[in-house]
């Protein structure tokens, strides 16, 4: 019998140890490599704590697999067991460029299901946490259910980019939505918006390629706050591939699936 | 003779018992009024602080003018003698909706030149603050200098807004900067993201409306540390109207002036 409280603890004192070393690694010089693309800034630092948390869930618990952003971890066709989906630092521009708006992201997995997600704001000193049916904590204040919200009153994530020529989605289709809705803001780092759409800053979150890693823990801490995770064209989340990501609020995510993305009809 | 150090020392005084008074009252229910425009919420704390500000300046410096927010500073027609430009909360969206990524923005004019710029990331205690020519400080913290940056290494402050539809801009202009940049964020207070290009976090911030206190501080900030402040056209900004503004790094503002605002042409 899985023992899921232990493992949670464990989880969270392994991702505030992370977070405590990526902060007193600033005083050192960042080197900075590139990746294929100039926008996919990646650090020695990103390395470095995805390999901490593999050294330290292979010690305790060996049967667990891994799948984490820097490639470290096993390579999985499949979900079978309990699966650790793990971002080292997600938003590594922001690292970079500010070093602050970013977090680290863990998503459990059991045959596929979310068990336990974490995502650490570090330098806000913000633990998102939950064990999939006992709730979602911010640190230690319970997060309360999300309640529905039209897109008139409503904070949109969304970067500019996807209102712009791009070779994802016709710009067209969002564009009325950033007119339609209070406002919308961009971070920079998919589990922080997400973070934001737990504890009710941001309403809805819509972007158009993620990686597990970086949706697996929020999709956990929404779903059980009673948002509502798909893809833009509302089918369910793969846990193994590049997704867009559409995470919202009740009632929003309809709202907006119906009026602005055609029910998927594009 | 003005004892510019006096004033900026009570300055910061003042805009730190500010934050202190917002946070604390955040225990209390917010009321939130609105405007005429939904989007521009303001809330009994809001005008609270801009009525603290104008008592202590008027009980020290009682021919020191205010230009304040909320209205209940005087009405100006010029800028003659020392005139402090007060937002008391800029990013109103935020702090209703976050609590967090607001600011209090405070700039104190002489017969029109900028002479102490103050902006306060309350619930973040980042406190920039700066006297002409003495350089800008974050907290004790000075600020380096703004370097020159190309657009492709930039990240950009910038609203999706102003890639859509709008009244302002013709949304082709921009578009291209968002495809060509490392990236664009939005953070909702425009204090907050003038803030961010002082300390080098942003590269640079476009938007097309703001009020003189929205970045009254922020441009003497930005000045003083080798930046470049304009509207989207080029031209110098009024602090008696409202603007669209253009705040950023050297070399990235002729470059983005030439490139993608075709030198004010349109």
């Amino acid at each position: 019998m899985t023992n899921w409280s232990e493992i949670h603890t464990y989880a969270k004192a392994l991702i505030k140890e992370a977070g405590e070393n990526i902060k007193n690694s600033f005083s050192k010089t960042l080197t900075i490599t590139t990746k294929s693309n100039a926008n996919d800034l990646v650090t020695d630092i990103d390395q470095e704590t995805e390999q901490f948390f593999i050294k330290k869930i292979n010690e305790k618990y060996p049967g667990h697999r891994i799948l984490g952003e820097e490639g470290f971890g096993d390579k999985l066709n499949d979900l079978d067991g309990i699966v650790w989906i793990i971002d080292p630092i997600d938003g590594t521009m922001n690292f970079v460029h500010q070093q602050r708006n970013f977090a680290i992201s863990v998503g459990i997995f059991e045959n596929g299901k979310g068990k336990i997600g974490l995502i650490y704001d570090v330098i806000h000193d913000e633990l998102y946490h939950c064990m999939k049916g006992q709730g979602v904590f911010m640190n230690d204040l319970e997060l309360p259910q999300l309640k529905e919200v039209d897109v008139s009153k409503a904070i949109i994530g969304l970067n500019a980019t996807w209102v712009t020529e791009n070779k994802r989605i016709d710009p067209s289709l969002l564009s009325p939505l950033v007119r339609n809705a209070r406002g919308t803001r961009s971070y920079g780092s998919a589990a922080m918006e997400m973070a934001y759409i737990a504890s009710g800053r941001v309403d809805a979150y819509i972007t158009m390629r993620l990686a597990p890693w970086d949706f697996a823990a929020g999709v956990i801490l929404i779903e059980e706050l009673g948002g509502i995770a798909t893809t833009v064209k509302g089918e369910p989340l793969n846990f193994l591939e590049n997704n867009s990501v559409f995470v919202s609020k009740p009632g929003l995510h309809e709202e907006i699936m119906k009026d602005y993305l055609k029910n998927g009809n594009w």
